[in-house]
């Protein structure tokens, strides 16, 4: 289908990710919003149990330095977020779209466009540290055939871009990142 | 039953939706009511988890836009919101009615009646976008035995209109829609 | 037991079902109180999900046509609404108690008491319409022996009655309902 | 044990109930307590659903005779209650203790004292109506044994009282009762 | 372990209870807080459903006797309690437990010590009745390892002191108790 | 992987813990965040019901203590305090990291930095006393594999020093503990 093709201008609160499932690698979207509200969050799109505690994970270290991040410090009380991954009816699990939720959700209370161009990958911990995950040649090549043109990469997972086939690693920008600050500075637009 | 006969006048909050189960096939009616209230939302219908997720990632887009259609605000915590699909005992699941159940909720919340001849099928995304689903044939087949004239498909099933025998083809206006906009465009009365 | 004989007064919030079991037909009563609250919901008697789904979809109704019944619009957050079923012990399911449960709780809501020999089955919907619903042969018997002398029936199952004997079909009434606002007609007293 | 002894005083919110189990009939108390509170109900000793919902039955009955009774109709409210049936390892269900459990709420909420020597059993509606129930003979038998004088039993079970032997059944005084008004009568202290 | 020796001073919320599980009898520690909250109850050390049913229990009959006792009347909405039993991975379950968490209980609210030479075991009603437990023998001989002298039983146990050795029986002072107001005297340091 | 290694400053909100797995020991980081909100508590990483258990007790103990502490006392409403233990899709459970998590929250509260070169473990009670846990052999190993020169172990562990290679024992500082305070003496800089 064409919609795992990355086309059209940058957005706000859209970050591509990378999965690696049973079939292969996919890119996946991760899609918030932010709406004046009573600080619900919702997360659809089958997310596993160890994905909704990324999500929430993410949460609470953006508002450990919501101040440094120009973010209202209240907004866990005055906003509804909805985390939401298309395609609603697969599920997906595990701690690797971290980073990706993350920046995200980042995107959209910041009101910072995502570079198009951009996916990433990175388990991410309560300080904002990225962990290192598994599939990395796979989830390179989904999103090489997606048309990304950079990708972030877990600075622990420097090795693993040794396997991914000369040809597509030559035409892809690796950013290997540490803190989910580095991945902002790569994803969002200044 | 005659009750699957699409007749009567044009409604607010009742859409029809195209489902495809084992036995072939069927038209659903998604139903909505918007009264005062505290900001409920209640399902019922024996909806499955991915369908209500799906009409909570819905109701988050009407939320996001609700200033360009018109719909105040704060609904989410002064209206309580309704979604039931009838045959009550019948379970249903699955992505396919976002579009559905997003033009069926607008409809209540703008007053404005729904198309009796337009039925439409298709996954949505937090942002509005329209994404491709099974079953086309099948329930394009049901729509057409119900007495539909008018389908509204995602763009990304194009190619399965191929598959539609000609004598349905040819009684039946098929709209490709990329957005809930789209869908609002063809299947809401001005 | 004498419990299941129709007998005494007209009551006010107390209407008499048909359900279809394995042994057969049967006759349920089904109980509503509305005493002042916060706007809490208990449904007993041991009811499956779809008829706890069933009794819902019947409230949101009601709220919707709030001001045509001369229902307080506030009900919803100022009672708590009761409905029972007995027998306690015995699991009950099904969508075909709709209307049975809707106009109970209409009774309660408006003060106005149910006709004592009427009897009645059928799914509702959200908008009030009446679906058919299966099993009318045995449910008509079980009626018939617990001394009920009119039957409101689905329009839709109006082929059915050609099953019943013909020594019990010429004992009973049957009407033919397509909405809520016709089993109000011929249930509650004026 | 000679915790089963009926002795003592008459106390308020403390009733005998007749439980019908695998090993033959026993009795057990139903102790109620009501304390300032925000309306929280308790239900402790391992009761089953269908007794928890015996019990939601008879607060909803005694709520909508509140004034008739002498109760403040706001206790909902202002008042935590809490059903508590010893022996609390013991699983215990069954819709039987409906007007046991009542009948000692309504002593625990209007400081009316019940009689020691009075036991009862009976399924209860939302009416206040008294249904029949099973295991009477073991029922009577156990209560023999543990001293009681006095049973109230649901007037539909009044041919079970035959199978009774004939020597229990002269010491015993049996009152056939239509209504929780009826058990009031016959067990609270005037 | 060193843990399982009762020594130290007289402490505020500490009581020794006494488990019969699989392998013989154990102490067992109940430990409880209360600090300025909101009303919750927080058990945790793996207890099972019917020993938090236990403990629940006990906090009615503290509320129904708080005046007597000394206690604030609205500690169930100005406190939070904590009721705690090590070692956390083990899990606890059963009524016996009852009259130990009660007396805890009463000790924190009241800051009145608990006397560190005396254990107890025993179900209570609410009404603060103590109901006769199973496993005395080996409970009792926990006890004696863990430097008890002092062991709390229920009145109804009485004759399941004949089965405790007699070099042990001599060395320890047996309460029979038939109430809360029973193990409160014998329990706490006035 | 990189990450296990010890290394960077000393951090407020940051403990080492040490786990016993399957295939040997591991360190585990416990990580907290405390900011501003309405008094949840949100626990992630995949913990277990007894870890989940053990956390709420080491928070009930810091509440009974805060004053002493210098902690404000009234956080449990005030504060939303998050506990996160990556790596996030490795379940873990047990009571051994009680006194790593507590420390790791008083770390938190009261802003003072947690010792890199020290890791605990050991189960705690409400009253803040340290239990023996299990594992230790396995679990020096790993601390001292991941750059760990002092750790901290419950008292009542000290004959299991003996069971650790002489090379590693004379490498690393152990300290016995018998209580929370004990851990925070060595753990946290003044
Ligand atoms: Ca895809
Ligand atoms: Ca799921
Ligand atoms: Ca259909
Ligand atoms: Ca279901
Ligand atoms: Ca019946
Ligand atoms: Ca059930
Ligand atoms: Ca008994
Ligand atoms: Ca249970
Ligand atoms: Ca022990
Ligand atoms: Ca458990
Ligand atoms: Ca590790
Ligand atoms: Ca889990």
């Amino acid at each position: 289908y064409r919609y795992d093709i990355i086309e059209g201008e940058n957005e706000i609160g859209v970050t591509t990710g990378l999965a690696w499932t049973i079939v292969g690698g996919d890119t996946l979207f991760i899609e918030t919003t932010c709406v004046p509200g009573t600080g619900r969050l919702v997360l659809t799109g089958q997310l596993g149990e160890v994905m909704q505690e990324s999500a929430k994970a993410g949460i609470s270290y953006i508002r450990s330095i919501a101040d440094k991040l120009g973010i209202q410090e209240d907004f866990y009380k005055t906003q509804d977020l909805h985390i939401h991954i298309p395609e609603g009816a697969t599920p997906k699990d595990g701690p690797s779209a971290g980073v990706t939720m993350c920046t995200a959700i980042i995107s959209t209370l910041t009101n910072k466009p995502v570079r198009k161009n951009v996916a990433m990958t990175g388990e991410i911990t309560l300080r904002g540290k990225v962990l290192p995950v598994g599939g990395i040649r796979e989830k390179v090549l989904a999103a090489y055939r997606a048309g990304i043109t950079k990708i972030l990469l877990p600075a622990d997972n420097e090795r693993d871009i040794d396997d991914i086939p000369a040809n597509v690693r030559k035409k892809i920008e690796f950013v290997l990142i540490k803190t989910v600050d580095d991945a902002l500075e790569h994803a969002l637009v200044k």
